[in-house]
């Protein structure tokens, strides 16, 4: 496009939108909160040395200690009301020497296979593991091939994520139950190890990792599960197909160690009429360990960080208590998240509000948002002020994981909803990077996080109402 | 973000909005052709092809010859009712041998800066220029420095892009009068040559062309005019502050040449029932010559052939004549867009509608519109259609530059509105690379440009109607 006529078109609806957003406190407010981020933001900064400095954060790893650290000492330079950390006991899993897997394709040939351990599986035995493999399309396919087909396999669970569903977390709740509980289900069936093809829309080599869970099946009855990348899934699939005794081998060096302390980072600025009105906006500071989660949670966190400093920045002085909450060990316990709940439940602390930023550093949409009819329809009111900003999305249902602990009575939860497209691109995989996360859009969230818990702040919810009147009687 | 919680509530609002849309045959229509691009989609190998096997494609290249044959014989695979080129005259220039320069930082110390030939520029002399620089912030500093200070210098525009805008493309329009006016401005005072800060909004390494005019600037008086990248651009400007007489160096061996026939490429499925009415879908064929032009405009060729393909795929039987035109030269003299509007009003052709892609392959996000307010209120009456895809931005102006030669009358011109915050990360850069686009986002614009030209189509706008209504008396 050269068109130096689309661009003075886009100039004049510039101008018009800036004089629209001129006639209150509250757009001049948003625009100062935009304008301080996107000219003289801190958030891109910050995740520079979080993914660049310090890396993958798994819990209990030396990466998630100094992203403790580092995160309080930035807090505690923002001239917070009050900076603390909270310990908490988080799982330590290790990966271990590099996965390894190969196909036997025929006597002396192999092709190796990019794959990846799940969070929380057990390592295979020394030598590595090598069997038939059986292809399935999920979980309730076990049932159909029974025992008989399963016993001393290595299941491979291969259902795609959706590409015909436009928000990308759908196609993922349509899939991750593979990763989950596939190997607590094969093994029940005598499988001897699970590979399960990465949650990810497109084709490449990357494996992506995640969570799974054993529930409660015998220590003696574990399987090894491990990603697959979605290209050597294909290539599976397709030999699979011609040379069906095909057998695959695989080697992993997973651990899972005794628990550890660790912390969630938390930061106030306590309020000015309503100090004990609780409004926590919040990432997670916990990655896996193959990139260097720079989306996921990198981007949450720095946004959260940058809330507290914007509404200082701009010299608004909430009356409620904002606090940020960097949680940790989203990824492989939510033990930040419970513990952070726990807290405050044991404090009877009064939550009106949580937001959180755990879906990428992409250009916000908007926000999910729980809460009831008429708190709904007062942030729908809001929406207006969004306009400028392209921020159209605001929809029932939403929060966070780290948040989710914290629901109850008529507390409102709201989840950050930036594009979701390329999301699952680099989902828990090594290519999880800071050089995906591009500056404007990780700085948009920001803004857009900021202005919601100003207007929230500033109006209430009905919550927040209801709890005036009852302290005041 | 581990939570399947989340997954779970993003799909169950997955079901909500297909019931929803479920409740008419345009849901039902618009859901297929979603469908069908997300899964099915070409326009994702198209552009491998156009990209990697083609490449770049400037008017008048081998690249832009092999463009017009290739997209020619796609369309004719097609089974459209015609298929035609329509001859053009294009200027030919060509880069040569690429762009060198230095600053002098000290006696026998250069350091190396990366620039690039504005296209139109004419070449230094063999030997290169050599000369002073002055920082000036924009054209009407020119004025105030005078010709006292310019004269013997060159100029170096270096206002940046303005952050804070949150269209991209208003921050375009408030700077590309400095590239593609500045050399004809500063040479009026005397200045042997211009450099441009690149318009990005970015800090890198790479300078970014674009058009540049010398206007009716005798020939004997025209002066080299180059793009310099934003980092260099930060050097310069730093530097320059502590060494006033500085001197920069650079040689340019571009050249422009006699004027060759090149094509617009032209596909129609003819209508049904108002086949004199015609609904025009394109974006241009030709792109600088850096990258390979894979979002400027690669995504709006091959969106647009999408759409005719989808049209087809969903059984969908167009009353109306679709027309998709990808259009010759639109970077450096519009002469296909002009062309196409000369022949058609030559033939007294009734156009409708106009669709042109021309801001990248981005997630969409809507519709810039430029209709009467009859004609747009009947547009919004189909924003909930929209809705379940995430397109929400339908704002009045807008167009494109190929199709806005066709305006006139009540005919209604629209441009696809992608999110612009990366679009100038790589525009007219060697960064403007297959692998910037991506897939989904890319289907997801094809199809919302398909749904609207099938919602015009069926239900007309108010020209249609009139021009209806007039042949049926």
């Amino acid at each position: 496009m050269r068109s130096i006529y689309i661009a003075v078109t886009f100039f004049c609806i510039g101008i018009m939108a800036s004089a629209q957003t001129s006639s209150s406190d509250d757009s001049l407010n948003i625009r100062k909160i935009y304008d301080m981020s996107l000219l003289n933001g801190k958030s891109y900064e910050w995740l520079d040395h979080l993914s660049n400095d310090i890396g993958s954060r798994l819990s209990g790893s030396y990466g998630a200690e100094q992203a403790v650290k580092y995160t309080k000492a930035e807090l505690e330079k923002l001239g917070l009301d009050k900076v603390w950390l909270q310990p908490v006991m988080v799982p330590k899993w290790t990966r271990g020497e590099r996965e390894f897997a190969y196909v036997q394709t025929g006597p002396g040939e192999t092709r190796n296979i990019n794959i990846t351990a799940l969070g929380g599986s057990i390592a295979t035995p020394a030598g590595g593991i090598k069997a038939g493999v059986l292809e399935v399309e999920g979980i309730e396919q076990l049932k159909e091939y029974g025992r008989e087909n399963i016993e001393g396999k290595i299941v491979f669970f291969n259902r795609p994520m959706q590409a015909d569903l436009i928000q990308t977390f759908e196609a993922y709740g349509g899939c991750v139950d593979q990763r989950y509980s596939g190997a607590r289900e094969a093994a029940n069936y005598g499988a001897v190890g699970v590979i399960v093809r990465s949650m990810n829309l497109r084709l490449d080599d990357f494996p992506h990792t995640g969570s799974m869970s054993y529930g409660d099946l015998p220590e003696d009855k574990r399987i090894p599960a491990a990603a697959v990348s979605t290209n050597d899934a294909e290539y599976l699939s397709s030999i699979l197909k011609i040379q069906n005794d095909l057998e695959l081998y695989y080697k992993m060096n997973c651990e899972q160690h005794e628990d550890v302390e660790s912390y969630n980072v938390i930061g106030e600025i306590t309020g000015s009429e309503y100090p004990g009105e609780i409004m926590v906006v919040g990432g997670h500071l916990d990655s896996w360990d193959l990139g260097d989660g720079s989306h996921d949670d990198g981007a949450g966190v720095v946004q959260s960080l940058e809330v507290l400093r914007l509404i200082k920045e701009i010299g608004y002085q909430p009356k409620r208590t904002i606090r940020v909450v960097l949680f940790i060990n989203e990824e492989n316990g939510l033990r930040g998240g419970n513990k952070y709940a726990e807290v405050a439940r044991s404090n009877s602390e009064n939550h009106v509000f949580a937001l959180e930023s755990d879906a990428g550093g992409f250009t916000p949409r908007g926000f999910g948002i729980t809460a009831t009819d008429a708190q709904f329809k007062k942030i729908l009111s809001w929406k207006n002020l969004f306009k400028p900003y392209l921020i159209h999305y605001f929809e029932k249902g939403g929060g966070g994981a780290d948040i989710n602990p914290l629901k109850g009575g008529d507390m409102v939860l709201a989840g950050l909803r930036p594009d979701s497209q390329r999301y699952f691109d680099y989902h828990h995989a090594a290519n999880d990077t800071f050089d995906k996360v591009n500056k404007r859009e990780l700085e948009l969230g920001a803004a857009t996080m900021t202005s919601l818990m100003y207007l929230v702040d500033k109006y209430g919810l009905d919550n927040i109402s209801k709890t005036n009147t009852e302290l005041a009687d």
